[in-house]
């Protein structure tokens, strides 16, 4: 697995950002826990070292990022372009995951989407064209990431640059969920927005974790495109 | 079946509505074939009672809209403001079910969501509120219902009427489909802009006719909210 790359977590001692850290370190990919004070992302890097019998190394949000390949964010809205313009110099050339959902309270489940389009467009102007933005994560529950077993859900995974994406879908799959390349980082919008959605359906239906799957037959060979 | 209400479906020559008005009609529904040009409503309801051996009324969109309690709206985004106008005055007090997808050719795999933010909102602004806009049937193939078989295809139902929502979530069961309540008017934004996910997904995974499931378990009794 040395060839996985180096892995920062910008929010890693939030439940989402925690989650992802377990499943990739469970890959055997190399995480580092990052968080706006050290302090906490050590302490939450230590609750993963004792659960997976494995050191995580943890540091602030920028030092994190500067020791990545990968950065992936998640934080909740409200604090997203500030974590964004800290990491900006320690992410250029790099490929940033954003998995922030515009959820603007108290009405959550309320599809609200910024007048940018999408939280992923922000973090692109935000960070410059000289960083590959990818968006995914919008729809998993982090309670269920959070445990050993199949997550029922898929992943929408968004940017302009295919390699890009193609890079953040093997990050997903190495976190054993499905991932879709799901188009340019303007259609974003679509899985942020269903996130709405799911906690709307949750509640109207009673469900526990709302998720989706993507169905359909794969078409006749030959039909793969770009 | 006789106190199921009276359908009718503007734009009932298009694929995804001779597709709902045939399902609805297998389920012993009435439905109204509607078309801008009478003659063409005339023409696509004359294929549909054929095909079912039972005599399907027509009409033109006014006429058919005025006869009808639902009033399905199955036409193009470039068409969808100029039919609802020719239909207002007919829908007053009744439930609109809005099925427009703001798809902007050329780039169908881009979501593009339009200013008012969401192709629903703007059938409300047209219609006015004495009409209980519900928006539905966004992510279906059309060639798929237009088929005897099982559709792999949830449907999100978004409105501001609970009450309204109920009835098109009968119509969408009617027509052997899942349906979900979703939320307020506002979310179908996340529906319509899907859209153009699931057109990216069939071409980059060489899918044929992908859809969308929503997962999740009943969580436990009492839940169950409004």
């Amino acid at each position: 697995m040395s060839s996985s790359p180096t892995v920062a977590i910008a929010g890693g001692t939030g439940h989402l950002g925690a989650a992802i850290a377990r499943r990739l370190a469970q890959a055997g990919w190399r995480v580092i826990v990052g968080s706006r004070d050290a302090a906490r992302a050590q302490a939450a890097a230590e609750r993963l070292s004792q659960s997976l019998g494995t050191p995580i190394p943890a540091a602030a949000n920028r030092q994190a990022a500067a020791e990545a390949s990968i950065v992936i964010v998640t934080v909740p809205f409200a604090s997203q372009a500030s974590v964004l313009l800290d990491i900006r110099a320690s992410v250029q050339g790099k490929i940033v995951v954003d998995t922030t959902v515009p959820l603007v309270p108290p009405r959550v489940m309320r599809v609200q989407l910024p007048p940018e389009g999408a939280a992923a467009l922000i973090a692109q102007k935000i960070l410059g064209e000289g960083v590959s933005v990818v968006s995914a994560f919008h729809n998993v529950a982090a309670d269920r990431l959070a445990t050993d077993e199949d997550v029922d859900c898929d992943v929408l995974v968004f940017g302009d640059s295919k390699d890009a994406r193609q890079q953040v879908v093997q990050l997903v799959e190495a976190c054993r969920l499905r991932a879709w390349h799901a188009g340019p980082l303007a259609s974003s919008a679509a899985a942020e927005a269903l996130t709405s959605v799911l906690i709307f359906v949750n509640k109207h239906h009673g469900i526990d974790g709302a998720g989706i799957r993507i169905t359909g037959q794969a078409a006749a060979a030959g039909s793969r495109a770009s």
